[in-house]
């Protein structure tokens, strides 16, 4: 019997989730930790390089959210509400596919190093899953609610910014990118980098809807 | 204390939710009578001025929008099922984020106001929020089950025809427009619009929802 | 009293949505039949006559979903978990209705009938559906869980097969496709046809949720 086998017997229910979502919001925060760094690369293979590793955390963590939806199928008494369970477990594993998805289309469509919109979303990301990770870690013991709100308004806050920038990038790039083509690659890089916020303020929702029902 | 705190606390809670509700269905049908007029104005400065508009309606839905969720979670007793009063405030206010999503193109991409296809989606969504209204307010009693039937039917209708001038819209935007970026700026106007008709369609079935249970 | 009715009223509750779910299925299997001659079928005419077949089967296969839903808002027993049973009627519906969006870009953006790309993802969503109809018609019995077990893992390497087939298709249409209009409609097509996987794959966890509640 292997040795998780026999924690995961052993541990109360309540404690796997907590640790599962720790797990999650630490591989989605290393994500974006490589995003910022493949996204100001200027060699096309050490961008192909940092993007097999972003792969790599997306599968690890597409593993661990399937891990979160099994104990949800097999465990009859859980810490929170089952639909919060699912929906927070669903919006990080969201905001880790469009970090993979950004990561990408930068590699493959070799977009400059030097977008202004891009690196700004980038750095909102990075910000965002930072305060996820505030409010993911104040669910184990709930003692902290303060920190956890601010968190989340914090995040909200990001959403709005990179809303702003995501529009004002667009704006430029119909009137100054010439060739379309890289008009298309980049609207798609924005668009899935602005989506990975949006997934991150979905993600803090699933966390207060948590809140409200334990305060 | 705030009247309108006691007056909370003193309100069964059945009546919040339908408070909420009408009050959602109120600003998106605005929503929809400012987007009529921003896409026929030819003045840029007018255009922008209804935007903001539009935006301030659509932040004041989403506060109306997240007390639903609040309340959601602090009520024990709802009178329909969670998960349709759920599911009917974020597809309702699914429709004022295309809304305002479409107004934003139309200002910021500077769309001409002749577009035959943008002014039919327009009247279309104006339509499909008109008998929103009628079956929202309806569920407040659910006296006139008729009413209410009719106009979810309605609003299927109304999607259908959406989703055929969305298809001959693009078909001829292909064919006729030599601006590529032009074209693609219009067919995330064309898109966002008959999203918003879908999105008209999903809050009548989350209606649609309540009124099978409750027969 | 029309037969069905009847049928209907002594037809124990459990086996209704067997039935309809094994209609769902059956339905799909043959949209993404008629999806295979669309694409490699070379007069407009012909395209539009299977486009036309394509479009039936996918609004009886609304009827069907509808009535699922119907049956769930009616029945206080089902013979699995409400959400699950929801769920995977959803991504089902949201299959059928991926294969018929993919189809009607073909034929109305008059696509040619050699793009390797497109044969490729075709018959991947072929296999994808074939191998859902294993799993769901396993549900009634739930005898032989290996079988099923088999086909989930097949629907998700089939997946992840039409997530590369995707990427290396846009690379190749971003180098080599000049004309941009064509670039922009492809790449509609091939996104249509990648998320039809996306979706047979979200089908399969609804199934899978089923199996691992039960076991």
């Amino acid at each position: 019997m292997a040795l998780n086998t026999i924690m995961r017997i052993f541990q109360p229910k309540d404690r796997v989730f907590y640790t599962l979502f720790e797990q999650v919001v630490d591989t989605v925060l290393e994500m974006s930790d490589m995003l910022k760094r493949l996204i100001i690369e200027t060699e096309r293979d050490k961008r192909f390089a940092i993007l097999s590793e972003i792969e790599n955390a997306e599968h690890k963590n597409d593993d661990t959210t399937h891990r979160i939806y099994t104990e949800l199928g097999r465990t009859f008494i859980t810490p929170f509400d089952r639909e919060d369970i699912h929906y927070l477990a669903t919006t990080l594993d969201d905001v880790a596919d469009y970090i993979y998805s950004s990561a990408k289309r930068m590699a493959f469509y070799n977009i400059a190093n030097d977008d202004e919109g891009i690196i700004k979303l980038a750095n909102l990301i990075g910000f965002a899953v930072q305060e996820l990770k505030t409010a993911v870690t104040g669910l184990r013991n709930m003692r902290d609610l303060q920190a956890m709100t601010t968190a989340l308004v914090k995040i909200n806050s990001i959403e709005n910014q990179a809303d702003d920038i995501y529009d004002l990038s667009i704006e430029r790039l119909f009137e100054m990118e010439q060739d379309v083509k890289m008009l298309i690659k980049k609207r798609e890089v924005y668009h899935a980098m602005e989506t990975a916020t949006d997934k991150c303020e979905d993600a803090g929702n699933a966390i207060e809807s948590i809140i409200v029902k334990y305060a």
